[in-house]
């Protein structure tokens, strides 16, 4: 069953205590009412930039090609610029130019096309200083959606100069994989900045054991595929449905028994 | 105003912190952009199944019929089976079989057809070993939604074999009642496994004063209406809004103030 | 690309973790399936009635004009009515009559029609005795977005009899603005009761020094445009999207550094 409603997914770290999201919704259907609005999350760690990112490029393969609204944006009413990105595969992201939509542009081929959105002409004013997402990502990105061309929504800028997020890259030393922990979800699982041939380069096979070194101490761990393959309140190291590595504790947080957050080092060696 | 835009209802443990309900939202959007999905909760508490089968079977009487999507999936990636079940009342459940289903199946009066769906044709490849909701149970029901009938979503199952949850049952005893926790909801509401008929039974009417005795000691309390027919931060025993007594404080939490969980027991007496 | 589908926005303090939203969402796509319904938010604290009016009122502007149905409703199964407001600027409300439509029925120029939907023929039977959003509220919206005049939706009331909010008010003192919390959002920024040009009657002007006196001591704040004109941790004083005075730290939680709450008096004057 096809319609030719346009698609708008919407990401934030604006939680769901307050209206913000519910407010950029708004604006949506006064704008482009057939907009069908898909809420990837809203619960982004305040101003994590790097998780809102990464949970971006993740998510998009699994999404209709469509506009895609992110706003995690410490530096609202700062110099940073506001953008609207035409990507290789025909998604169009509507964000702040920080990192966030830096790798989910990377996933989808690259920027063909960019515009700054600051001073655009479908922003809502007067342009509040402190809440973007309703004054200018919303509006954009639903007149977006209601076909106005990317060109008309802003003014030209080069995709070359878009601020690039840096993530961490694992090393291997000494016969240890050295990753990084890169998110941590609710379940307290842990992605890791690595994946599974990083492991297979250390010469660990699916079942094998495996020592975990944290600035908390020395934990054991099983490589496995999921979590029921090892015993209630055990750590496991699986791929993710990411495809990356990460570290868990069947029915348990990895993230508590590890007392690891983002940016910690994990050491990760046969035993 | 009537639409023929298909209904999926979408109730899982997966939080609003990470993406997991937004990337099914996604896949269900990307199968069947006419799919109208109405989220009942993302908030049942982590690995609850038991709270997640009441919450559902609770829940559908309001819905619309249609494909009704739940997740809350312990032993993902273990041999429990997902399932998708079509029901006596036309409704078609689409979930592990855990029993997380089993209360809205007999409600729904029974599973007419059951089709195990972990190697459905219309599960996204290659299906990961941990977000099965994304991979095997969004997509089944998405196709379901857009038409695709039961029997053509996976392999025959037989429905006697499906797991089926055990409540605890409310006894009486010595002029008490004995009741147990089902459900504690936000605002520290404790939902019995008891109803109306027994209070009665019990030789209580509405008004009279109940004691409640609990691991945490002796309560007063008073039989109900509703809040507002007790004193500010007093306790009450009343029938809720799925016709199951429950234990309240006006404008306070009972949950708090009994220091009482899940499957814990009450004994009510008349006072 | 516009519809002609029925909008409902909805707000509540109904929370994410149960399935009171849900099931009202639920509900409302009975009884009429082409609305697309809103949520604004369901975080509001927990009956908090003055924090409901607030959001309320200063989301509306921003939604198109359709049924708005809000509930938050500490005495519900008490006397306050339920009600149904058309207001002058074409807008229906529904909620209990409490103070909570009070603030959104002057910002939409008044109540021009009122009706008592208690015993509404549209309300689901038998109306519970404590989720009147699920039994009378949402369905009454519903059927109020599917064309049925509100003058059939309840009894008549007089719009002057209908409970009024009463917010604290600002006033100048010495040569000191004397201000209220009025609400906390999610970030701890706290919006007061005053506006720009109460700053500006004390005498203070953008870039100016702030002294702020709470209960818990003076600090020292900067009266900027947006969070990124002072430094990392530092307090600041703008006009936030609101339009209202409000207090914040950048990257950090002004509720928690000045330790205040709703009610709170800050006072404020030049240092």
């Amino acid at each position: 069953v096809a319609t030719g409603d346009p698609i708008i997914t919407f990401l934030s770290d604006y939680g769901t205590d307050d209206d913000f999201a519910g407010v950029c919704r708004a604006v949506i259907a006064t704008i482009c009412p057939a907009a069908r609005v898909i809420d990837l999350t809203h619960g982004i760690g305040r101003h994590d930039v790097r998780a809102g990112a990464l949970i971006l490029a993740g998510a998009l393969p699994y999404t209709p090609v469509g506009v895609h609204l992110a706003v995690v944006d410490p530096d609202v009413g700062a110099s940073r610029r506001a953008v609207a990105l035409a990507l290789d595969d025909g998604r169009l992201l509507v964000g702040p130019d920080n990192g966030l939509l830096s790798l989910a542009a990377q996933a989808g081929g690259g920027v063909v096309q960019a515009v700054d959105i600051a001073h655009s002409e479908y922003r809502l004013q007067p342009v509040s200083a402190t809440f973007h997402g309703r004054d200018i990502f919303a509006p954009v990105a639903a007149h977006l959606a209601a076909g106005v061309p990317l060109a008309e929504a802003g003014a030209p800028c080069d995709p070359d100069a878009l601020v690039q997020l840096e993530l961490p890259n694992p090393r291997h030393e000494n016969g240890m994989l050295v990753a990084h922990a890169l998110y941590v979800d609710r379940f307290g699982n842990v992605q890791l900045d690595a994946g599974h041939d990083d492991l297979a380069e250390s010469g660990l096979k699916l079942g094998a054991r495996v020592q975990l070194e944290t600035a908390s101490g020395v934990h054991e761990a099983q490589f496995a595929r999921t979590f029921a393959d090892v015993a209630q309140d055990q750590l496991l190291i699986y791929e993710d449905s990411d495809r990356r590595l990460a570290v868990a504790v069947r029915h348990g947080s990895a993230a508590a028994r590890l007392s690891i957050s983002s940016d910690d080092e994990l050491r990760i060696r046969a035993k």
